[in-house]
């Protein structure tokens, strides 16, 4: 019994869990999402929770520049992902888990908000995740949204 | 032997040739790509020609937010795109088209400038290849890097 559940994990791969806005998609968020599934080994699955609109506005105060269903379609048309899901209105880390089984989450090196609330989601439900922390990639500059909104802003502004 | 051909040029399949900036990758970009390479039927590869800095300096009047080597990699990272090349600086879609050797250039539907320039160039190279122009697709609004430029100037403005 034990013998044939290894192997089943093993011929599938392991499912890898990441997320965030994506937003005005950059070479950033390629790279956290081709490090998140490295970190799954060999035939690995990336899923890929896209935060909706009413999730954003909540925490930042403002909705993306790009719609919800167009941020989930151009990730989910990345080489790297998978699957792509929006994720609930609630943003309920723990809730996700338990639907999608992952083996890893992989958290971004500027999700140290996610970060918390996702060892403290799988402490409450009892579920053995392994949290990998994604480091921090290439250039400093136009690897982030808000970087690339200001260089926009700077440049169009008349 | 007639056999072995068809057996070969199955494998490969016709190569389709696009081209554009891809300043803020969008929805609309990969709709356009995803067309191209439905042009080239069944196993065609996707070759995306990325515009130089230079070039797009020259003929817009400011350069791209992404740099080139950022935006090439972006491209890149598409499920659709099989190879992701720089242009050339003085835009030579004759010399492109020489090297790459494609069965179809693929022209979006903002590109009528491009379109006749290929026509013209390969009139002048006396080069025998299907122009294809595609279509425009989803929603008006946010499939086009003007508009979400204007998009987020507005949201971040002061």
């Amino acid at each position: 019994m034990a013998k044939r559940e290894r192997k089943v994990k093993k011929k599938t791969g392991k499912i890898v869990l990441a997320s965030g806005t994506f937003d005005l998609l950059h070479l950033g968020h390629v790279k956290y999402l081709e490090e998140a599934k490295k970190a799954g080994g060999k035939n690995a699955k990336l899923v890929v929770i896209v935060a909706r609109d009413k999730t954003v506005e909540k925490r930042k105060g403002r909705k993306p520049v790009m719609p919800e269903d167009q941020r989930k379609a151009l990730v989910e048309s990345l080489k790297v992902v998978d699957e792509a899901i929006l994720g609930y209105e609630d943003f309920d880390i723990g809730k996700v888990a338990e639907k999608i089984k992952p083996d890893i989450i992989a958290v971004g090196h500027d999700q140290d908000n996610i970060e918390n609330q996702v060892h403290k989601a799988l402490a409450q439900k009892g579920l053995n995740i392994q949290v990998v922390k994604i480091g921090k990639f290439g250039k400093p500059e136009l690897n982030s949204s808000r970087k690339i909104k200001k260089k926009v802003t700077e440049l169009y502004k008349r």
